[in-house]
């Protein structure tokens, strides 16, 4: 038996995440293949504990670097008792966010440095890197006006901030999967969702050699 | 006018730390120094805001990874919030445990290892190292009938590891007193609190060229 394998969905505010990581959930369940969604930060009751101190509040209510560290250990929680479990049993784990986020919103945007972070990464998560990452890109202001719809008032701490922090996060995405091709997946995020669930399939036939089918 | 000094308490459980900053405190009150007092985890609002996740709960609450990184982000916090601009303002920063504990509990006694921790530590926390650690030494079986009589269960968490835990921990401070003799001083907490009183007030003078009195 295959072990599972490990797909996140990384992007900015209202890229569609969710809606998208449902409608793979839902394709993965119609080839009866054994998949989990989970999200970061949280996605496990003591990441999810942290994941309520970091998400809301004011806007400077954490220092970046201080924002950093508890989202590394949210995620080290996440993976030692969500993740990594779900993997040896053979399910695919298909998560919303994980240290690509860390990575762009606090080490580029926040600018609080990537070498120790990566170095931090790569102590603690590096036996259990992503295998596929699809990054839903599209401009700040497209996303934000989607998550006012949303009006999620409680974990809006970081759509709060600025749209120059949000443009500065889309280049970071973007530049991320420039460098990275092998595993990172760029998809048009300003398709409807129908269009976009498709790319992710067309995406993660290839990368597998699955023969998913779109969710309809 | 002179920055302040950071001056921290390290031991195990039921040391006396608590008791022993308080009359520290009272000491620099009565030379007419400035200084605040403080301690970890916790000693800001975030500080104290992750503080509350780490103490509370069973003890396998958290992995002992996570719970190097928490300890790690509440510091951080406390540090830029509180430490740092006491020492700015030229107040004496007396805390109650800091980084050696992290590494003595979670990088020693609890085996996550010390070599990720030093350079995380190294990255963030270099620039404001004590000036002076008192480690409060007591065997755990005296330390531990001490917390029993404090009776306060809901942060006993660590108190109510096993004995030999304990132990580790005695070890580990006494080890690391032994490797960095120009900043910490051992002191027998055997004693009653006046003679481990005094025994810190003529350490404090003799490192910082003081004429503390004990406060009685």
């Amino acid at each position: 038996m295959l072990n599972g394998r490990f797909i996140t969905l990384e992007g900015g505010e209202g890229a569609g995440k969710s809606t998208q990581i449902k409608l793979l959930a839902q394709a993965f369940a119609a080839a009866s293949i054994n998949a989990i969604t989970t999200r970061e930060p949280g996605g496990s009751a003591g990441g999810e504990a942290i994941r309520n101190l970091v998400v809301s509040g004011t806007t400077d209510r954490w220092n970046p670097t201080t924002e950093s560290l508890l989202f590394m250990a949210a995620r080290f929680d996440h993976l030692e008792t969500k993740i990594k479990p779900a993997l040896a049993n053979g399910q695919w784990v298909l998560c919303d966010r994980f240290y690509d986020s860390t990575y762009i919103y606090q080490g580029i945007a926040k600018n609080v440095g990537t070498d120790w972070l990566d170095q931090l990464y790569r102590q603690l998560f590096a036996n259990t890197a992503p295998d596929l990452t699809l990054l839903l890109d599209l401009p700040p202001s497209v996303g934000l006006a989607r998550t006012d719809k949303r009006g999620n008032v409680a974990e809006s701490r970081f759509e709060q901030m600025d749209i120059s922090f949000h443009e500065s996060l889309r280049a970071g995405f973007l530049n991320l999967a420039k460098v990275t091709p092998a595993r990172i997946q760029t998809v048009d995020a300003t398709q409807d969702a129908a269009s976009v669930h498709a790319a992710i399939i067309d995406a993660v036939n290839a990368r597998f050699g699955l023969a998913l089918k779109p969710a309809s």
